[in-house]
């Protein structure tokens, strides 16, 4: 979608996939005049500044978000709030802070304590990714009719929570608003939860492959786990630290429910589990319609 | 691999995406003279009489097994010793009755008490399929460079396993021998336990789904997952019953180590938490080169 440009200056904290895409897509669709990018790596910004997804390169935060009329937050959640807390006496009046973290309500909170009130937070997460890491994976298109989920507070200048979206839906993504703790919740249980029993599958097979060599006749369901278990593992610690009430409580329901897939196993209950797998289907269908919805 | 044909009447009973592409590489191969296909539903087997997987097609496994040289059960493990057990006495002496089934000593006891002491019996286990279902979906390459699995036992004529090693050689497998409990622990702990996983998981988020809407901001991550749960319902039902003992001990240690992250995440444990992760990256390489190898 084309749209006339609307931020002049946008600076980009943590240029990797995320960030990077967020500042390539905006860029080819005209929707902001130029790009800074802050990063701890020269290398990573040489490869953001090669794709063209920023104009400019700092390591230094203080130096992006001078002059900034929007800052995109794209580094772990943990990182954000020390980032923030060091650069925010410089943030000009009536700019926006948003992120693209895998968590809300905790970080949010903390940033908001951290920022002037003439600056408006507009926190967001948009619901994408790849295992793949680093501005050299950033794309265009990473966004486009994916899902971006905004949580602003109550008293949030309307203006700019309206901004952020329209920048979104510029990188292609659908926008819908909601609080920042059912946020949390429901990624906890279709994001965080997936990948914590990920890991704790690949985990247990590393451990029993030493007193039974197995590892070597991994079919393809298990190729899937290691994939979604091969993800950056600062982020997912970050994540495990900021969303811990959620991801606790899921893990209580899957724990529970494998304790029932067991027991029917145990008692050899065919009719159960035929059941059981045959709702499992039915739900693939609701969430691939879900998508293209 | 071009062989010299070793098999002149192959039978194939269950003509799914497993017999039926055993049967396309065998002829692509030029391993077997002819092939008869034994299915449930006509539509299946015209389906695979179309793409040229058998030569003839019965929907009476006593027709399919009369005169045949090897006969090959690709049908859910739970089905194979009631189809084997009403036609056992049409076996002709000296053939080979193999399979490709999931899970192998329960099953495997139960046909040899089946069958006469003349026929030989050599169980397998393709690490090869997909969700897709039926001939439509059997492809000659569905086992090249993917391990099968013989279990045969101690007393097994050498000459008839070397045989069936020599088929799946020819539909470019590479084949390992080993023990039918090591192997229902192997693949009870690669295989069946991320599918229970799998379906464990969709199962808990359908449940929440109807409390707090979820399903539809699904990520990569859990799209992975219900692709595994969307597996053959039935298949898994036996596989369930027939592999009780390996899947209850691969579900009690998954359990344990969900237990051990969710610890981790109450208490913060910053530390383990990146060790597990990180550890948990290093899995994905050693999958991957086993792979290769």
């Amino acid at each position: 979608m084309r749209v006339s440009a609307s931020v002049k200056r946008l600076a980009v904290i943590g240029v990797g996939l995320i960030g990077g895409s967020f500042a390539l897509a905006l860029k080819e669709a005209g929707a902001v005049e130029s790009v800074v990018g802050c990063g701890r790596t020269k290398e990573n910004l040489y490869d953001a500044l090669a794709i063209g997804a920023i104009d400019d390169a700092t390591t230094e935060a203080a130096e992006a978000v001078e002059g900034a009329d929007v800052i995109m937050l794209a580094v772990p959640v943990r990182s954000m709030v020390p980032i923030i807390a060091e650069v925010s006496h410089l943030i000009k009046p009536g700019a926006i802070v948003t992120d693209a973290g895998s968590t809300k309500e905790v970080v949010t909170g903390e940033l908001v304590g951290h920022l002037p009130n003439y600056v408006h937070v507009v926190p967001g997460h948009p619901i994408a990714g790849s295992e793949k890491t680093g501005a050299i994976a950033a794309t265009a298109g990473l966004y486009k009719g994916r899902r971006t989920i905004l949580t602003p507070g109550k008293f949030t200048d309307p203006a700019a929570v309206e901004l952020v979206k329209k920048l979104w839906e510029a990188a292609g993504a659908r926008v819908e608003t909601m609080a920042p703790d059912v946020h949390d919740v429901v990624l906890g249980a279709v994001s965080h939860l997936p990948h914590m029993v990920a890991y704790a599958l690949v985990d247990t097979l590393l451990k029993w492959d030493d007193q039974v060599p197995m590892l070597r006749f991994s079919a393809g369901g298990l190729k899937d786990f290691t994939r979604v278990a091969s993800s950056s593992p600062e982020m997912w610690r970050d994540v495990c630290l900021d969303n811990r009430v959620a991801i606790i409580e899921a893990i209580d329901r899957l724990t529970a429910t494998l304790g029932e897939v067991k027991r029917e196993i145990e008692a050899g209950n065919e009719k159960a589990l035929l059941e059981r797998f045959t709702r499992c289907r039915e739900v693939r269908k609701r969430i691939t319609s879900g998508d293209q919805g």
